[in-house]
């Protein structure tokens, strides 16, 4: 086994809450973090074995699914064929109001008024709704491509200048930035929580063996607790459009082998307009009768869909809601 | 029954897609087309009956399901209670290349290169790849809030100036603009197409009674071809997470109900973080047999949901592919 850093790609830019969902996943591990502009830059980088692993958002619970990794999930054109879901990782989406450093050291109390424009990206005004209606009424507002980029231009003002700058983004963002939290937890919604799924290359001799939760330690971890928990299993399918009943039938042999669905999703087949595949999560909890529960699972699928693919089995890290 | 006007609405601006949609579904009467800015301005006006009609897309074969359009039939909030679907639109999206009106008459083969700036919106470009990388490979593009907006730019440019622009748009907003087509159908897929649902108050005198295909002639229409023709109908419903297999046992009560699934979805319920909302859309071609289908398959899933709600029932307008 090579002696190299674990390399962990992630959706950038820099302190986005993509970095901090892999900061916080690979915290155990002295894993490099690299940075990628677009989600397909991601995904390759883990089949062509550039990365060890790739954290990549796919929930939000405000949100719902993000398609573009559904998107590249379903991988239509055999891009990615030996990459698969080996994990997860559910990040709280905590915002903070950050000033330039040292502008306001008695927090939000010693505030002046004096703010007369605010950053962030466009999603994040919403969130923090009743906070800026309380204290930043009528102030200007600009957006930008993301929140950790609003951190960064309070970061670089002058700081002589009469105008000055709040940037709403992440307490990551902030000591990436070097910026002060005036005030945290400013969002709206204590409970707006986004999933990463981690993901790895199944033929890469590096992580094939280890247990996510230490990637860099082989064959590591209790194996009672990894017993007792709960694992989920995602399975992309296509089914045959003439046949009645065919997502019914195919959701019933989950329910057959003892695997309780998680979530279901469906994006377009691309090859005929109006024609899915479809994205089931199914869980179970690991015991010696439900052993080949995923594979007896899986051979039946072979049975009554076009096409089904495996896409990985991994720990749940929050405790499923069953559907 | 009133003599005034049908009052259409649609997703502005004027001369969007949606507004294509409106006029195409609603060509065979007088309706009055308004724009709104936003999906819930929309749904609002059906509600408070400022409206008779809203047309609303909601799925395109390309990207996918239309998320702002669900979140609005899911009415977590109670705010479109009478508000429900009552026909449907495809609308296959063609992009033209549109000039300042004479710039180039003969079209195509008499363009001359000398247009230095590209305007549209930025789904667009990725629309139209090969035509662009063929005829202006390196020319300037400018992203526009609308393919509309671009098709308004190049309408108002001024004759003498050096700067032309050129605009990918509708042909529909190249009517409207008063502008020229200088190619047609430039864009990569040919089958790229959008559905839209036609919404109305289930509570209107105006609309209740009448078949949507002919919203003005009351009781019109072909008795004969409309018992023929497939139905569908939408239902939202919500699940007991602590039951498994709860949603499969949900699917099966359209499949014993003799409904052939055509599409599911789920959003965010927003009551408690990753529980959903489905929305499922079944179909069926009407006989004296299955005339209560719809009202015992409600019935049944009722039993076995926590919450359900008809949200429609409507002809099929382009023959359905079940799942």
């Amino acid at each position: 086994m090579s002696l190299q850093k674990l390399k962990v790609a992630f959706l950038g830019p820099l302190a986005s809450f993509s970095h901090q969902a892999a900061a916080e996943s690979f915290a155990k591990t002295s894993a490099e973090l690299h940075p990628h502009v677009c989600f397909a830059d991601a995904f390759a980088a883990v089949q062509q074995q550039e990365a060890d692993y790739a954290v990549i958002p796919c929930e939000n619970s405000t949100n719902g699914s993000v398609v573009q990794t559904l998107d590249l999930l379903a991988d239509r054109s055999d891009l990615y064929k030996d990459v698969k879901v080996c994990g997860e990782y559910y990040l709280t989406v905590h915002h903070c109001l950050l000033v330039h450093k040292g502008s306001y050291p008695g927090g939000l109390p010693s505030y002046d008024g004096k703010i007369t424009k605010l950053y962030t990206h466009p999603q994040a005004w919403g969130q923090c709704d009743k906070f800026l209606a309380k204290y930043f009424k009528g102030v200007e507002r600009q957006d930008v491509s993301s929140t950790s980029k609003g951190a960064e231009i309070v970061s670089k003002e002058e700081p002589g200048t009469d105008e000055r700058g709040g940037a709403i983004a992440s307490r990551f963002a902030a000591e990436y930035h070097g910026v002060d939290a005036l005030e945290e937890n400013i969002e709206d919604r204590a409970d707006n929580t986004t999933r990463f799924l981690i993901l790895r290359n199944i033929l890469a001799d590096r992580t094939a063996g280890l247990e996510f939760e230490q990637p860099n330690v082989p064959n590591g971890g209790d194996a009672q607790l990894h017993h007792e928990a709960t694992h989920k299993t995602l399975v992309s399918f296509s089914i045959d459009h003439s046949s009645p009943g065919a997502l019914a039938n195919a959701l019933l042999i989950f329910k057959a082998h003892g695997l309780n669905l998680t979530s279901i999703n469906t994006r377009p087949s691309l090859k005929r307009a109006w024609q899915y595949i479809f994205f089931v999560e199914c869980s179970r909890t690991p015991c010696a009768e439900n052993n080949d529960a995923v594979l007896n699972a899986l051979n039946d699928l072979r049975g009554v869909t076009e096409s089904c693919r495996d896409l990985g089995t991994w720990k749940d890290q929050l405790g499923v809601s069953i559907i």
